[in-house]
């Protein structure tokens, strides 16, 4: 696999991943993590702390799944919709068939009311399996703003 | 074609699209598009609905160009500029030699004042030809929220 | 060299610069300048005008480390962050080996009370020498918005 098709296969994941949270399809979303892949909401100043607190905590496709049960009975969040632009994708080797990659993010929350507002910023921090194919083993969702508004139960 | 000149060579065309925008070189618009290229701004609501209701509609070249002469006419929109992000490419084969793409986009808007604001967001949902060269034969903008400035005359 | 790995080296250069100011290592950032590289903010109004007054001028590496110098020295960034996107990357071949791009940009700022604001958008004009390997022999950042912070002094 030369370069071009392992930044190309990564882009693509990051932006399936995307789509599908922007189109609410919610039930999709632990299908792009392996059976065991964690996934974590963090603040930029707890990473650098070293604080692991984490906002939003899973470790596997499971408690992904139970977490949109959760979302979809609760039905805080369906008056928003949300857009996700990913930017400034890096990618480095890591061991074995797995590539660690780190991009910058940016999501905006749309009222019902039509008002567009900016919901989050950060970095996307990844280890991502490449066969038998591209899946996140772990994705870490680094936010700069340490405010949380209370609908950040919404996946990242 | 290998997929990575393809994913190249629709994000050039998406690319170079935002840049004549946000240069304002709105005469060269039309020329992004195939002789009976179809563009079309929706809102995602009524596109959920099967609303069919654009707000605003071109189904040639020339109906493109008509548009850009009566926005150089009125001016209404000089004193704003506009700026193009474009994220989350994805690209599946249609028939023949074109193709689909769904990107998401987020333009800004930046007043004489100098303040700048969020202007719109969504998707883009195109069908490309390729051959001879890469051109929309149909683009249509899903934009997230459902209250629309009237300036938004402007080509998204 | 194909077009797609050109690409990927050049988007790959916008991508670690951008990391390197978010995650405030200001160190790094004379790094991607050759050593007599031009970094340049200026304004739309003022390049469309042909003024040349740009709001930050350096003209070689121990320029842009005079400047990392004294905004330590300052401090006046600190309680911020900031969160760089890039778009609709276009490249164009030069003489030699060294190609020209051109970048959207969209800058968020993170406050220390976590309020997050569109900070600055614009494009990015480059000149990009790629052997030994790709650095900056020109960056200028065109600022959509006329109206600066006195906080501009940070590097975009």
């Amino acid at each position: 696999m030369i370069d071009a098709e392992l930044q190309l296969a990564v882009e693509n994941l990051h932006a399936r991943y995307c789509h599908a949270l922007d189109e609410d399809r919610l039930e999709d979303w632990p299908k792009f993590f392996t059976e065991d892949g964690r996934y974590r909401i963090a603040t930029a100043e707890n990473e650098a702390r070293g604080l692991p607190l984490p906002v939003l905590y899973a470790d596997s496709r499971a408690m992904l799944r139970d977490r949109v049960a959760s979302l979809r009975h609760a039905n805080i969040y369906e008056p928003q919709s949300y857009r996700h632009m990913v930017s400034a994708t890096i990618i480095t080797r890591a061991e074995g068939s797995a590539v660690k990659s780190t991009s910058n993010f940016l999501v905006v929350r749309i009222m019902q009311s039509g008002e567009t507002m900016l919901f989050a910023s950060g970095r996307y921090r990844d280890r991502i399996v490449l066969a038998p194919e591209p899946l996140y083993e772990e994705r870490v969702v680094v936010c700069d703003s340490r405010r949380f508004d209370t609908l950040l139960a919404i996946p990242l």
